[in-house]
């Protein structure tokens, strides 16, 4: 596997730049669907296959496993954070695009889960720093008032009421849930979707 | 571990069966203890000792890690059963009694959470019977126009909600998270403790 690159390198320059970043987006993207569909457990060698690319091109982006599940929540909480940036943006808005990522992965719901399950001591540290920022990119959009904003703590827990109601087999039936738990919130939602799609 | 039993058989027999149910019920208690502390891996031989029974008497309730396991869980939800058919008995009183187990039980916790996350067609039969049990228990007192009580899944989708947040390493945190939760909801909690106690 460590001869790929030196292969790829050998292509025109400007090439292999320009693939590079391309390659990355499909693999993570490829990874993401292929989780949802079989879990982390999914062998890297269909991810390699859905994203169109040799698993050497997939093994140079990303030494192992772990650091491919790291890279898609890492886009998954990058999606939350734009969400939220874009113009016009609101907290509907905001918690639409995580709400879709709670429904999609697992992984993700996870995350979250691990940050307040072992409350900041044993967390693994990127989980913790991922956490913070999907709180930081939701506050933004908190109104004095909301029904979230009374305790400090109350967005984060309602974060990790609908990751426990996000369960089942099917994508469908896992958005259904997320809905029905922020509806029992009393916290609206806007379209329940990943962002830039 | 086999000569225990034998060993116990030649007691003189009404004080074995006196015996019997009493140590039962001290190693349910003890492991229930055990597991908050330290998890459902802790060693067997440190529920017997706690119970006050050698392990050759644990060994004859219960043949195995799982048989332990299944009894508390089976004990948690026969305790929400009971506090529900109590004389007076209301929602409230009874959803404090389940808050109690979930701040108490990760392995509860995990029970609920299973049944949610496989939608009945892979969990464990017993932890399916016992969710179902909890869920009757539940709704013999949830009245007609209650928050709860709009969709058919409500009930047990807050109960999955709250087990969700109900994560930390302390009791004490995980019951101040659950109540948080119960009031996140805009549902009434009565006294958070075990029944009969």
């Amino acid at each position: 596997m460590t001869d790929h690159p030196v292969r790829e390198e050998r292509r025109p320059a400007n090439e292999g730049r320009r693939a590079a970043p391309r390659n990355r987006a499909a693999l993570i993207a490829a990874a993401r669907e292929i989780y949802a569909e079989s879990g982390l457990d999914a062998p890297l060698s269909a991810v390699a296959r859905r994203a169109g690319v040799g698993q050497g091109v997939l093994y140079r982006h990303f030494p192992d496993r772990a650091a491919v599940a790291a890279a898609v929540l890492e886009e998954n909480v990058r999606q939350i954070e734009q969400a939220a940036a874009s113009a016009g943006a609101d907290l509907p808005c905001a918690l639409g695009v995580l709400t879709w990522h709670q429904a999609e992965s697992a992984a993700f719901v996870g995350m979250l889960h691990a940050v307040g399950a072992f409350g900041g001591s044993d967390v693994p540290p990127y989980a913790a720093a991922l956490s913070v920022r999907v709180e930081r990119a939701l506050r933004a959009h908190l109104p004095e008032g909301h029904r979230l904003a009374a305790e400090p703590d109350d967005l984060m827990i309602a974060v990790a009421m609908v990751s426990g109601a996000v369960t089942g087999p099917g994508r469908e039936r896992r958005a259904h849930r997320a809905l029905a738990a922020w509806r029992l919130l009393g916290v609206e939602v806007g379209p329940v979707r990943p962002f830039g799609v």
